[in-house]
């Protein structure tokens, strides 16, 4: 189960910028401006110990009680895959413009699927 | 951006189970019957050149316009991880039963978040 990149968060924040790579540009046939998506993507930021934490606070919250990671979206997790709906604002050739992404910058992107 | 199996499924249908090894009991902390999760998972019966086709007709049917993967929910995408809004029906110890999973019997499971 290895995964492979298909593109990277080239811009974070409001209007976030998404550069789907060369090879993928024909998977994004009739991706439609207006239209929302799932975006998954790698949480690349994350160091393989935060993948053995399976228990927190919610939001870091020491006064919340624990929970299991799997009750819980934060990004410590076995597989720390991000999936965030989104709206595409715009696309330029293989630059998508998303509305309400969470990834950072250099977030290799997995998929990208309709909601 | 290699993947760890956290469970796998043991029963498809309309009440699905899911088993989550052994490893990963304590991540399912506060995990709720009668609350909603999203389970991703592996479509594990794809193969590789499965993961080569870009382009596709939707739900296989000729008449219609092709489509890129990322504007379609088919099974055969760059990284075949299925996404799935579930019901929590019932947990008996590491054993889930679900309501609404579309995964095959034997699918890795990736990750569960809640909905």
């Amino acid at each position: 189960m290895k995964l492979r990149p298909v593109g990277i968060v080239i811009e974070a924040g409001d209007a976030a910028r998404i550069r789907i790579y060369e090879q993928y540009s024909s998977a994004l046939l009739r991706v439609t401006p207006g239209d929302e998506y799932w975006v998954l993507y790698w949480m690349h930021q994350l160091a393989e110990p935060d993948r053995e934490l399976l228990q927190a606070h919610p939001m870091g919250d020491r006064s919340k009680e624990k929970r299991g990671v799997f009750a819980l979206r934060s990004p410590m997790r076995p597989n720390p895959i991000g999936l965030t709906r989104v709206k595409l604002l715009e696309r330029d050739g293989n630059v998508l413009t998303v509305e309400g992404l969470d990834a950072l910058e250099g977030s290799p992107v997995i998929d990208i699927k309709p909601y």
